[in-house]
């Protein structure tokens, strides 16, 4: 079994506005490609272990493999592959339907480190120094988020993505039962109106941050991200790397910083 | 602005096992494709509404569109497409490395009703009857696979699907970033170990359900879905077709069925 969780450094601000150093936790997302022989099948990003059951899996869910006894062999790549051979005369159904009709999420880049550079590639700097926030103004966010998110209290299913600008003054709220929609649909509406790069500006998530979240804040050049939930490692990582004030377990009295705490008061 | 919720029916049920019927609200899920003329993108699971910014904000984010002034229109169909035009002299950047690079998750199906058809094609029929659990089972699901879920009390960042029998025994669990890889690695141990379909047993997950979820375990043979979270429109409607008994918001002393509640015994 891999590791499931990896240590981070983390900033913690309690009720009062003040900073300590500890190490946190975080759960561990890194890319798999799932292969059959040549053919890549499909890439999720998910934690590391039972990496042939996730491939099974999920070839079973699709419709592509129907017995366990037409796979011959599992391969474990370390460039985060699952390759399966099939025994002699049997052939992966539904292949090229599946392919069609596999949901596609936005993400760029693929393999781990690779996927970062690919970040990078698409045109993206450094996020620039120079903007600041209080502590108090993150503290506030959630709730604020919520207060403007009128279909959560209908249904408990839907996720939020808000702007907000330095005073913590709301901006923009959209809401969908997909993290990912929800933050393309509010910068997709900024990007529309013309005030891309996010200079400026926070974005504030109802859920966990993922590798995919902070690329699209990253691509969208908003210097802050603030999440109710928990971040993923490759979400630390991509942050660490573009600087990326990345703040997580944002409630009234207190949050914790994963990337850049200079743009948060002191 | 289309709907973000729409009522259906559902069963509650309390804390001493008693049944009551009302009407409750759950999030839309709907399938929307995104194309550039004749050049189809992307697909992605989404709430309706603001299905432009949606797009923009989707191909702005994988570095396919630069600037608002290259889209001449959106056309939006009936058939839960959004069409983007381009203005003459203007081209997509990234197209062939996005499409190549987009994370894709499993899911059958793509178009609305059609995807449920789709679950049908790829041979699985209506779960059978004559599987029946008591609701205090239902009711100590979560605790249970809470308490065999140590990353997350590490992290707070890990969903987790766990495997129960008739009596809410667990038989496994397994933990990811992503609800969907959890379910697949459960699924995918079972498929390798010749145990599906996965008759008389409870498939608990610590999110919300959604379209994808409610497939896999239709896939998979388990008739009842039981979820700590919400579920989506989407997920309500596949799981009333094949006759899976979907459970939300479950707690300690209640908990709602979506549908087919007759496999909870009254």
């Amino acid at each position: 079994m891999r590791t499931l969780a990896i240590p981070v450094p983390v900033t913690s601000i309690d009720a009062d506005g003040e900073q300590s150093f500890r190490q946190d936790t975080v759960a561990v997302e890194d890319p798999l490609e799932i292969r059959i022989g040549r053919t890549r099948i499909a890439i999720t990003m998910r934690t590391p272990g039972h990496d042939r059951e996730l491939a099974a899996g999920f070839l079973f869910g699709e419709g592509i493999l129907e017995r366990p006894e037409q796979i011959a062999s599992f391969d474990i790549t370390k460039r985060n592959e699952v390759v399966l051979k099939l025994r002699r005369g049997e052939h992966a159904k539904n292949l090229k339907d599946s392919r069609r009709n596999f949901y596609m999420t936005s993400s760029c880049g693929v393999c781990g480190k690779a996927s970062i550079d690919a970040v990078r590639a698409q045109g993206c700097g450094l996020l620039p120094p120079g903007f600041q926030i209080e502590p108090k103004t993150v503290q506030a966010l959630p709730d604020k988020l919520r207060a403007a998110q009128p279909t959560f209290d209908q249904t408990g299913g839907l996720h939020a993505a808000g702007l907000f600008d330095r005073d913590g003054q709301l901006l923009s709220v959209f809401e969908d039962v997909g993290r990912h929609n929800a933050v393309d649909k509010l910068i997709g509406a900024e990007f529309l109106a013309g005030r891309v790069p996010l200079r400026e500006r926070i974005l504030v998530v109802s859920g966990r941050t993922s590798f995919e979240l902070v690329q699209k804040s990253v691509m969208a050049g908003a210097p802050v991200l603030a999440a109710v939930g928990a971040p993923s490692s490759l979400a630390v990582e991509l942050a660490v790397r573009f600087r990326l004030t990345l703040c997580g377990f944002v409630r009234k009295d207190r949050f914790n910083i994963y990337s850049t705490p200079l743009r948060v008061m002191s």
